[in-house]
């Protein structure tokens, strides 16, 4: 090899070098930041637009333009990857939102969240999955010429369901609606995503099985797991939280990593209950409310200080990447458009949703102490914003199994943008013009 | 597909799955992460063994067990990564050491730090480096019969003369000397990275083109690279500091990210100049240098704290992380025991950095307003210790092209481990046996 060397043809040393490869993957992350951080102060610069627009619609606006303009250019082809997505960008944002929920507000609530996340997911799937595949064979008004499978549209019906918490928080952030109607729609986001989980699998699962071979075993396996789905994250981050709360209590003399034991063993609940397939979500939004108390009477102010900035730091950059490149990958993403299957997939999300509302709202009240008034129903369904979960679920589907993925594809677009501009947008005005009570104060 | 997916034999619905691979990276790092923070806590919780011997002593010999009880397992084999070590987790700790940088004391000392930075270290590597490849020819007392080519001794003398910031801080952080002799020795362990670089990329390429073919040219054209890695790593690092300080100026609307900023183009100015080969270390310490005081009158103080902690506690855990995989390393590495080449080494790196001290030293106490008493010389003969950074460029040269690697390996480890366990922990009785004028204060 020494002497291979030699024979090569000499070349002179070299005064400089430009190596980009070695240096790739965290060059390109660090400038993903930058982007979103300039995206961010370029909005609040300009005091009229984001007075106007939700951030969240002018980051995807961003994103779009963005997408043109590499599309046009021909550099290289972004599309959201669903891995990247679950593993690095949404547990950021659920951990601060766990870690700074407000547990009595939650609590006071929680048959009401359980109530719309369990059984209004559940609901929502099941009318929309049956609804399309009926269009779909029926041929009525409205009817598309497609054969699509029960199972398939389920799984399509399973993963546009379910409200999005990040889309839900970065709206509510600036509408400022009291704080019942804020709980119930914010945790019906974080709460939902058992069901969604499950379900999802299951019609996946049940789909590589396949519609003729099913057997009432696997539905029974489905419920089953449900059980396990929700329990098990939900146990896996109760753990994680006590073990966080123990460990805190021997750092008098290492103040300096409490803010990273925080961070790291809430991401270790979300990362062990996504690895055995069970609700990462549920996990690390009950490690983040178990820890919090016993964490908080333990280390320094300055950690705490620490914590809550830098918590709210990462997920604010998640938040803004993943609007961003759910821009970006409209563009790129391999579109079918139906109009009769979409604009059905639209109208009924909402129809759905909007009747799912009133009708666990009526249950809800006869249990509730403070009742929720049409208004507030009105404001639970509309603020029902779909995101970049549903993308991330409908980007995963093999398009070898599914061959309608790409129309599911574009539908789901069409509903998360339809939510978060048109119901994101008009939801201030609105909240204003029904004079809803408004919140006292900030969350922290 | 979908066919044959169903001429398959047909699985049943699974309740519960796992999945480990899927999170493998990010559940790796995250255990890591516990395991150094569940060491550190360990030291400090037994007051005996952290008030006798320095922290990064005890987690090498931490890593050193855990790397024996791995071995023994046959579980994996862990090695430091040089390209994790230069990308991920050197520039934490640079940032961390150019931002708190006491600017006052470093611009006072200027003169004798770039003294010992760049003439040293320049004199340690061509003494080292010649005196072992005399040795080997010679046959002198002590000699060694190795057939070592110059360039090899260079290469080997030029990773091996380096102090390292890494050690230097950890070791100093507990020692509490007064701000000169503290800026000295740390300050020549950062800025003499451009000389380290040059050197062993001089002599790496000059050894690829071969010791008969080098001619004059290839000599200058390494003089004159040295222009290039100082300068240029200097001028990126400036030019990101200003650029830092001006995007602050925008950020009132919207401080949660400020000082996300301010980490992600310091670890920018880093990449950027390691991209073109350039210093990465001199970059990242000027721009952290540079941005410091403007950012600090442009940003809140809440971010301010954030950026504060956050940063100790970034370069707390890489500083924890390296030195265990220093300690689990060298129970991987491919070693080589030559006791003459091995001894000689660390015979020639104590006696040469004395000498050169002395020698510069009564140079520049000629120019010195306060000048270097002949303990205070000691002390920074004494505090030169070598560390990950020489591991790092040790492992990382070619087997094929050096086939005394392995040699060079053991020997750089017997240089740090003798310099960290040997110096490090007799600094402090000296320092207070020595009578030498402690710090006033801690370093913020």
């Amino acid at each position: 090899n020494h002497d291979a060397n030699q024979t090569h043809q000499v070349q002179r040393y070299k005064i400089a070098e430009f190596d980009f490869h070695t240096v790739a993957q965290p060059f390109v992350i660090s400038i993903w930041i930058v982007v979103a951080s300039a995206a961010k102060i370029g909005f609040h610069l300009n005091n009229k637009l984001s007075s106007w627009f939700p951030e969240s619609c002018l980051l995807i606006l961003v994103g779009v333009i963005l997408g043109v303009i590499l599309w046009a250019a021909d550099v290289t082809r972004i599309v959201l990857d669903s891995h990247t997505f679950f593993l690095y960008l949404l547990p950021p944002i659920i951990l601060d939102a766990g870690y700074f929920m407000p547990n009595r507000a939650l609590f006071d609530n929680i048959g009401t969240i359980l109530l719309f996340s369990v059984i209004g997911t559940l609901l929502n799937t099941l009318l929309i999955g049956f609804s399309l595949w009926g269009f779909s064979k029926s041929g009525g008004i409205g009817a598309f010429d497609l054969d699509l499978d029960l199972l398939h549209c389920l799984v399509f019906s399973s993963l546009l369901s379910a409200v999005d918490p990040v889309a839900v928080l970065a709206i509510f952030e600036e509408v400022q609606v009291n704080e019942i109607l804020h709980i119930v729609v914010f945790g019906e986001s974080l709460l939902n995503d058992g069901v969604t989980v499950v379900l999802y699998h299951l019609f996946e699962g049940l789909s590589h099985i396949g519609q003729e071979n099913v057997i009432v075993l696997d539905v029974v396996y489905g419920v089953l797991s449900f059980f396990v789905v929700v329990g098990g994250g939900t146990a896996i981050g109760v753990l994680f939280g006590f073990l966080t709360a123990l460990v805190t209590r021997f750092t008098d003399h290492v103040r300096v990593i409490e803010p990273l034991v925080v961070f790291v063993m809430g991401y270790l609940s979300y990362l062990t209950a996504e690895m055995f397939h069970l609700s990462g979500i549920l996990s690390c939004t009950f490690c983040a409310i178990t820890m919090k108390k016993y964490v908080e009477a333990n280390i320094s102010q300055k950690s705490h200080t620490t914590i809550k900035y830098f918590l709210k730091m990462l997920a604010s950059v998640s938040e803004t990447i993943i609007f961003m490149v759910l821009g970006i990958s409209t563009v790129y993403a391999t579109h079918r458009w139906e109009t009769g299957f979409c604009l059905m997939s639209l109208i009924f999300c909402l129809v759905y949703r909007a009747a799912v509302v009133v009708f666990l709202t009526a249950i809800a009240n006869r249990f509730r102490l403070v009742r929720l008034s049409g208004v507030d129903q009105f404001i639970i369904a509309y603020g029902g914003l779909r995101g970049a979960i549903a993308f991330s679920l409908v980007a995963l589907l093999d398009i070898g199994l599914f061959p309608f993925q790409p129309l599911f594809l574009t539908s789901t677009l069409l509903v998360i943008y339809f939510t978060v501009f048109v119901q994101g947008t008009t939801i201030k005005p609105l909240v204003g013009l029904f004079r809803i009570k408004r919140a006292n104060k900030h969350k922290p």
